[in-house]
């Protein structure tokens, strides 16, 4: 599975094997938002992760930061 | 502001003055959930933290656990 | 490598690509930590962890207690 | 209490009521770490955290990096 481009927003779904896993991720990708000063729209319910990307400054649009994000959350998994 | 009951969810929103401060929120959250064994709804975007309790093994009604979890995260903030 | 038991003290170091993959992992044996209500002597310089398990309240020994602390951490490598 | 300079290295001890809200601190700790991309030598028992730093690059000795370290993290507490 990927990211899906729709109505602006990049979005990936992520699973884990339970909630520690899922949250050592969500640690992961926390240093990735910061690195890039790039906040993702995202959610957790135990092992699973959803990321949304869109850039509010390009009019929630899909810019080459979301991108990069993307790329460099799926480095992580 | 504090938490909301409607339709079977507990629910509260808390806002930070960044991104940090939201995550390292999240990590004693986290804590709380792995201590009661526990896990809520949550999303954040930036500064903000939602987060939703419901009891799936009691038909998505808010109970006593719950109400647990949402007074261990009150004494956080 | 293993851990190694010397002087009362169960030891084990840990090395990571970078601070980041160090520190997920951290986040992952706190949560080991407060599960069995038992912490670690640790520290931590950018992708090396080292982690010192003892029981003080056996007068500085190693108990059952570290050992199913280093098992549990030898499970997440 | 403040940081003491000795022997070319920065130093500060930090007490938390439990784990938890060391491990949290830590966390915040991180961000700045990755921010400056400079990283601390820094231990955790229960409460207590410690802090050194010390600029590798310089000979071991405590630079502006060092210092701007020590004030962001004066600012978290």
């Amino acid at each position: 599975m990927s990211w899906t481009e729709t109505d602006g927003r990049l979005e990936r779904h992520f699973s884990f094997a339970n909630f520690r896993e899922a949250f050592a991720f969500m640690t992961r990708v926390a240093f990735i938002a910061e690195e890039l000063n790039h906040h993702p729209e995202w959610s957790n319910v135990y092992g699973n992760v959803t990321i949304v990307l869109t850039t509010h400054d390009a009019g929630n649009t899909v810019t080459d930061l979301d991108r990069a994000f993307a790329k460099a959350v799926d480095a992580l998994v």
